[in-house]
């Protein structure tokens, strides 16, 4: 049996994964796609990748029948999904790949997005989607926020750490490399192939970058009691992956044990044998995640390194993880693709 | 029901996007992976972007049970190629990709590749793998050789024009661009990071690029004579994906209303509208080939770019699309894949 | 003794590259540096590679006091140059690198601009800028016209031949590659890194790219009678470089001893030795141009490739190399830097 | 006056790099260029971005004339060098770009390059080549041993503040970002393009990477005890370039101020304003290092980010303006260049 998927903003490069996802996915079938400064065109213009799809033409959200659609993937820059979501009907089933409720407390919200949460109704609903951690309630959600890539990467190598109290909570370094696609398809002098190639540069240093409001939030949570970690993020010149370089403080073997065990028979995270650490080579355009753990010269210091791909694991194949939950499809449907490489 | 499958050769790119597309092949089971100098290594030491799945060790050739095995993929280096091809099973159904058995006289084959052809025989056997234009034979074929990744692209572009009897067959000039992978896994200092990045150049130009041999032999076939094409091969920094501009003289409109009718009911060929023409972009990691063509202000002239990604439309993937043909399975199982953008 | 240098239009690369270049240029100094939206800025700001020397603030033209200015590059975009250049003192001498003075017809202009000129009269005086060819008349200029990079890489292979009647002039065609820093700091969504990298495409195909209009005129002007020859860029992932794939019909010998011949006391143009083919890579910086001849196969075909940093010796380097000759400089003198190798 | 100059190993990166500065050099000149493998090519067979230049023929070291050179750049293996420098005439003036002779005591270099040293009493005589540093020392010195390229960027960073007591020196980490020309031209498969571009690995992580030796050594001695930091180096889809993101503890304006005093009068290292953090593209292919301090969220953590290019501040600029100290010539002579962007 086939669920039928809406997509809204499916001009970005977020959208554009969910269509390439979807196009394989046995139980799914995209009946509605919109953007809305390019309603009317075809998805083979904007995308020409997905010319050999048959699909439906991009419309504006409001000429979309809801009533014809089982799950919707929203895929809009944040604040604007706000206002969309709230707009559509109260029992529609809603996958939300932006910013807009991530955070529980709109306070937060306000203070990492600097303006006032205009839908906290809609937050109480909302459930954090990280998948291996939040399985129940997606399978029984309404409403999933999915997670920024970042915040997924860093909590796949932090969270069994915390929970298990095997690292020192006061001293948690996140270095983390980003793929360019992170930063969506934005017209930016620094994104430009003659700026971004062959160099690289950090930003939103120094405690800035949004996505820290996750983690505050979850490892917080985890951990009974305030946990704020230390994250610098660098742009490099790939497309896609994300590589976080995580220092803590415990013993190595212990760490690496702990995320073994945690993730033993979780089928999209891949614990690498100790001493291993992985590459975003071997994970572009797949749901897949790869960590690895190293101990130091320095006794007592360990780097875990996780790696995976922003656009799959970190946004759009989450959200597609999350949806099978939600339909009751098995929650590895449509996500087994292979890693490409080279 | 699932093939048993064979992979001679498993260490290489080509091998490595057999296993890739096999993966979620439906029909499918690799029971033999095989690689002389890396035997006894798992492949996600060797490729560890394939780790997630369960895959046989590699071993080497004479350690597989053939028995067991329904097709086998041979993916090693030509010459070498035809000394283990001769020694296996004489009922074992094969799909080579080297380019051991491409050229039909055995005369071309020690012209262009510098050393007598050590089995004739098999070469009588063989079967020219580019499917769309062979279907019939590769069906009823046991071994089937697949075609160069080059010249499977200059094929597509020129097969049905050449037919038609559309174009000037005395003038068509081959400009290629293509991808590093197709230079395969070798060590050699122009394919280092430092020295490829950021630039191009030609090579093998003048008439001495080995898929010539090819060229040469199908479309003296199909014209019924002689035609020679002028063909230059360049490098550029990027890893999947060919561009073939394909410059021949006759009507543009005709050009184009020749390839959207010869194709109009192939699936992984797309020819565009006219006056659009394709980016390797859009066809990285899939099993598609797109075709465009525009005129020019000189009467006459007709510009003709053909793209696809050398590993999968230009080997891997026709290969397999071949396997399906030999094996009774429907020609586009497991090949639907989207391409990966960005 | 330092002459006084203005740029106008100093934000975008072929600005910044000027600078570059006359940064270690013993007998220039820059004056003023213009840039209207990011008037009141340093360079560090705009261009923090140039922190490092001692710069003007980024002004508006109307606020530079062109009495003390020597000589004036005007790297701005066409359409505004006509407009601007009209403005200046009529005295001043002039490098300009926009395309509004590159045809001598301004009927040709507006053909392939789509505007009618609006300074015929200083179209009147202008040089065409292509230094080795046009040495004399630029010496005694008062206003040069720097030429399009594409135009600039054609004619270094192709001039000697036209001229030296040895290659037939109704079948030229020239399959460029182009790095894209040619493009500008123009912010599209096909030069983003995500969307440009590791893949091509053409563009401008079929007789549409506006450096026809230069290729008509030179080539014509040297034949003695109409001239067209069939171009189609290509965009490449690399930042820097274009390479020019140019295929005429001749003896390849003769082709290889013309152009050698004619460069043989050119500082900048390197004809490599009959057979050898060049690469972006060795040029990439400088002002140097390299060009090689290979025969085809096929009798009577001749490939020439011809190498050069569309930013350098097509455009900044040239611009400095035409200013040297009207400030009375030795020619050379700012442009010996080695090429950037890797 | 021209002093004469020999380059040992002139057929990898640093020797190329030495030849492209040189090249441009008012005050040196090449009279023997070696490597043994080669001899007898010209190097514009082996590196083509030269060929403009007019430079002797590559032969083997036993075939210079020692007598007519007045300097020695040594860029050669590491192990091969102490053998080779042991066999020069004990007056000559050497620049050495090994690892050779960086670690003062010999046990250190046995721990960490893995062999005994087998040339200690050079070992006593050499002085470490961080210009900024050992002024004076290598003012007089015979044999200078340049830096590693990675551990010249983490002392520019932390060498003031070691010294000026303003950090912690118990808890420094240096998380490094590499281009993949620090490796050299050496043929690994996880060094080509394919396998290299469009993703980022660590390597050498948990306290192996050999540069800690030149760490240990000279922040020990600059604190009077030891100092062991903490670093892991990525190696980055990029051919030159640096980026070494340092987390200290202290107070960052204090960082900050003690860098910029202490840089004031230096002419290639360049402090930012508070707040701004480099790129590795604004250094490219220069001799300068950008060094930027931010603070964080968290009370008294300070990043210090710093770069500069591997092949010329990391190692040949370095090794000129050390040649220009023992030779006389004012420091900055021919390393002036400004940097290439894009």
């Amino acid at each position: 049996m086939s669920h039928r998927i809406a997509i809204l903003g499916a001009s970005g490069y977020t959208g554009a994964e969910l269509v390439r996802l979807i196009a394989t996915h046995p139980e799914m079938e995209i009946v509605a796609l919109t953007a809305d400064r390019k309603a009317g065109q075809s998805m083979a213009e904007v995308f020409p990748f997905l010319r050999h799809l048959d699909l439906p033409r991009l419309c504006k959200i409001e000429d979309v029948d809801f009533s014809a659609v089982d799950l919707c993937f929203c895929a809009l820059p944040h604040a604007t999904t706000q206002q969309v979501i709230s707009a559509l009907p109260r029992d529609l089933k809603i996958v939300d790949l932006s910013a807009d409720f991530r955070l529980r407390d709109v306070a937060e919200y306000e203070k990492w997005y600097g303006q006032p949460h205009t839908a906290p109704e809609l937050q109480k609903e909302a459930v954090y989607g990280l998948t291996e951690f939040y399985r129940d309630e997606i399978r029984g959600a309404r409403l999933v926020a999915g997670t920024g890539c970042n915040a997924a990467t860093g909590q796949f190598a932090l969270r069994p750490l915390i929970a298990a109290g095997v690292i020192d909570l006061d001293d948690i370094l996140i270095d983390l490399k980003a793929g360019v696609s992170g930063a969506g398809r934005s017209l930016k002098e620094n994104l430009l192939h003659a700026e971004l190639s062959g160099g690289t540069h950090s930003y939103s240093a120094g405690g800035k970058h949004r996505h820290l409001g996750e983690f505050d939030q979850e490892f917080s949570r985890i951990a009974g009691r305030p946990v704020l970690v230390q994250f610098t993020p660098h742009l490099l010149p790939m497309n896609r992956g994300i590589l976080a370089s995580i220092y803590v403080k415990g013993d190595a073997k212990e760490v690496h044990a702990t995320l073994a065990a945690a993730y033993a028979e979780e089928p999209f995270l891949e614990v690498l044998p100790f001493g291993a650490l992985p590459s975003t080579r071997d994970i572009a355009g797949s749901n897949y995640c790869h960590i690895g753990v190293v101990g130091d010269r320095l006794p007592g210091r360990v780097l875990v390194v996780a790696v995976l791909d922003n656009l799959t694991k970190g946004s759009s194949g989450q959200a597609i993880q999350n949806a099978n939950l939600m339909l009751g499809i098995e929650e590895t449907v449509g996500l087994r693709l292979a890693p490409l490489f080279p």
